[in-house]
């Protein structure tokens, strides 16, 4: 039988995976919030020092100076073709597994942006991220995208099965 | 090193802040079901007696009198272009932060109607909402909300970095 | 006064809910990952032995046998019209309650899938989901599904209130 003070680790052992992976879900949130607020500093230190952003096989992004410029160039995708326009980044709900200070999340994200009178659904996209908790702070390692299409949801989806 | 009844304290505190944000997270669920059932009653619950609906710039309803009537009126826009055609308030994915008996939430919300043999985007937007627990049940006390546009994210996005 | 056996015991009851509703969401990610993946295998498991899926106010499926084949058969509705074109079957925020072993769930469902250059929504539903703990593993025992439309939200939305 435990002892009182073997129960309350363990519950606090618990109590740290259900708040740690709130807490990587809040990221994934900022993330959408700098996006479409234009917060091109915030946005940044969503992402590892050293991160990398794969999305349809080839890396797009990497390192928070290149994640920076990302959002704050006034020529460059970002601005020009959606937050300019008016944008919502939303992600879905998401599946998240924390191992100590390493964790990974699966799921779908979807940006509309403006046009005309309406919106239209500028990126749908199956999603694999790899978190590491870096100075007591959740950071994005790594993301893998593809667009929704034929056959792209397995390339993406590998580790909601463990 | 902290005592047996000192860690309980700190762990119930803890479950009280997650299990609160559960708490807010199902009252906005509620709003969406209530809105699509046309449930007047339930949907002028979710809101505070004196709570205040702000929507690009504007004071659009306020008081729980005026909560009821918007989903009750059969003229009402809520009636007649919304709830009549069929309708699904969905709600995105929000980060909730809870004070005691106060919190907030920012997140997006998508409302669909159905057209044709398709679907409508009848409203997509940014939201900020402020809660307060009163007699024991948490409540909507002021919601600002602009449709998704040119610069509209940071007119409602104000707390997300706190 | 409660002694801190006592309150453990509390303490772990309450951590034990909100992991319930974590579990049942994260199968709610499942199903979606399964059915873009093309996992007959995994989607069937999401599914209870004897799980029954009522569309419309019809069982449309019934027996795990029958939810691997809805999946696997080449020539079916899944497999042609859905998982083929690239979809991407999305479930909103869900108000989960769990009594024990047996749990339910409401919301709403949204299922996307790729045309020409853009996405379609194949299907925008309301949901009513029942969950029995088998065997130290959630499964869905009975999905109530409808179109969006008028009317349909108050034929599926009926234990939120509770």
């Amino acid at each position: 039988m435990q002892t009182s003070e073997a129960k309350i680790s363990e519950l606090e052992k618990r109590l740290n995976g259900l708040e740690a992976k709130e807490q990587i879900r809040e990221l994934l949130h900022r993330y959408g919030f700098a996006a479409d607020t234009g917060d091109a500093k915030a946005w940044s230190e969503v992402w590892n020092e050293h991160a990398v952003y794969e999305r349809g096989g080839e890396t797009v992004i990497s390192g928070r100076a290149a994640f920076f410029t990302a959002i704050e160039d006034p020529h460059g995708t970002h601005k020009v073709e959606i937050e300019n326009r008016g944008s919502l980044h939303s992600i879905n709900p998401v599946t998240v597994e924390v191992n100590g200070d390493r964790a990974w999340a699966e799921g779908s994200t979807l940006v509309w942006v403006c046009r005309d009178r309406g919106y239209d659904v500028y990126t749908l996209s199956h999603n694999h991220w790899d978190f590491a908790k870096t100075r007591d702070k959740w950071e994005i390692v790594r993301r893998i995208s593809r667009p929704v299409g034929p056959g792209t949801a397995k390339l993406v989806y590998t580790n909601w099965r463990a």
